[in-house]
């Protein structure tokens, strides 16, 4: 595949994402998508060059307007993204869906999840706090809400508190009984409901099959994840 | 952190690579730095504009220099990079190692590796095996070339082999008892060599330690990663 067809890909992308107004992606997708071709550009000369240049343009000022769009909704509170992630779709890792919202201005996070229990969905947890600990540099705090299940839980949860601890990090778990609602709040007024919660990949087929260590890779199960901001959470 | 330091940080990165003619790596140091310091550029106006401008043309300068010593070192036979992994230090992931030669331009891969023989060695191809899916594109060859430690690992093998399948990747595995030497050989020309081959990982802490999943944040043992280029070493 050409450089010129990668970058057409990445703005085809964009552009059905725009459609859909999942303007955090599209953004994404229209900035990757433009570095290439701006590559792509340095290498023309004549025609091409100008058709390239105008592309460029075209798609850098949409880029822009999308930019100003997401902080508009949200000054005003009324962002809304929704993802459907289908059955047996492939692609939706939490580094798909969390990481562009992840950044050094998120300095706590509460996650609202009443399925941090069993064995693997601990190890869910272990790598969400991977990619935070990863992209939010400033994070000090993680507040963990969710159902007790027991001392086997305990166990798990505690190794993973010890081990944010060696990295500054404080996670501060609270058990509730009556936890139906699944959500992750970020201190920068990001908050994103996933229907399931983190526990929505299927098994891994052996645990030497593709997709055991890289989510991306990992069939899902049917869920929708909604993605709000408001500035005005925090003091309700 | 603001803007303007992520860029300061990454392009000093960048010259400290360079420094130490680790060119491929201090590339992408560079255009990411860059990336970032055109966004501050943006915003900026007056002496800083100015100033920031001839900073960003002086890098930029530089990443097109050392992209053209790259490939003159190429097209020479003579490129030869070296990473030292200390003991203890973390952010060696195979996709921190090997991602910036991993493209759509690789189409098959030797991996010769004595030790793909216990359970976490296994998991290792695995790894490897789902960094390869996504970044290459095109690939629809991997030989393995290992040692044969018995039924297990053969089953083990064989279960990597069918996850591959399914996307179309043969793997082909030959047993040598005979193998000391690792590297892995990619079809561009690119020869990586990991003294340790792919099991330079230490044990995660317990299971639900941050590691267990992302391999950047699992400290390594000391080993030294050689990389050469040579388009003349599948005649040979």
């Amino acid at each position: 595949m050409s450089l010129q067809s990668t970058a057409g890909n990445l703005l085809q992308r964009a552009v059905e994402l725009d459609g859909k107004k999942r303007y955090t992606e599209a953004l994404i997708c229209y900035q990757e998508g433009l570095q290439v071709l701006v590559d792509v550009l340095k290498e023309q000369d004549g025609e091409k060059r100008v058709y390239l240049r105008a592309k460029v343009e075209e798609y850098m000022k949409r880029a822009e307007q999308i930019k100003e769009l997401i902080e508009k909704l949200k000054r005003e509170g009324n962002f809304h993204e929704q993802i459907h992630v289908e059955n047996d779709s492939i692609g939706h890792s939490y580094n798909s869906i969390f990481s562009r919202f992840l950044d050094q201005d998120v300095d706590n996070i509460r996650i609202e999840d009443p399925y941090i229990r069993t064995h693997h969905q601990c190890q869910n947890l272990v790598r969400f706090s991977e990619l935070v600990v990863k992209k939010c540099t400033q994070v000090r705090f993680i507040e963990l809400i969710t159902v007790n299940s027991g001392a086997e839980q305990a166990k798990w949860l505690n190794e993973v508190q010890n081990s944010l601890l060696q990295r500054k990090v404080n996670l501060k778990i609270t058990y509730s009984d009556t936890l139906h609602d699944r959500q992750i709040t970020l201190s920068t007024g990001w908050i994103i409901k996933i229907g399931r919660g983190l526990d929505y990949f299927k098994a891994p087929q052996t645990k030497f099959s593709l997709g055991t260590f890289d989510l991306d890779l990992r069939p899902c199960h049917e869920t929708t994840v909604d993605i709000f901001h408001s500035n005005t959470v925090r003091n309700k």
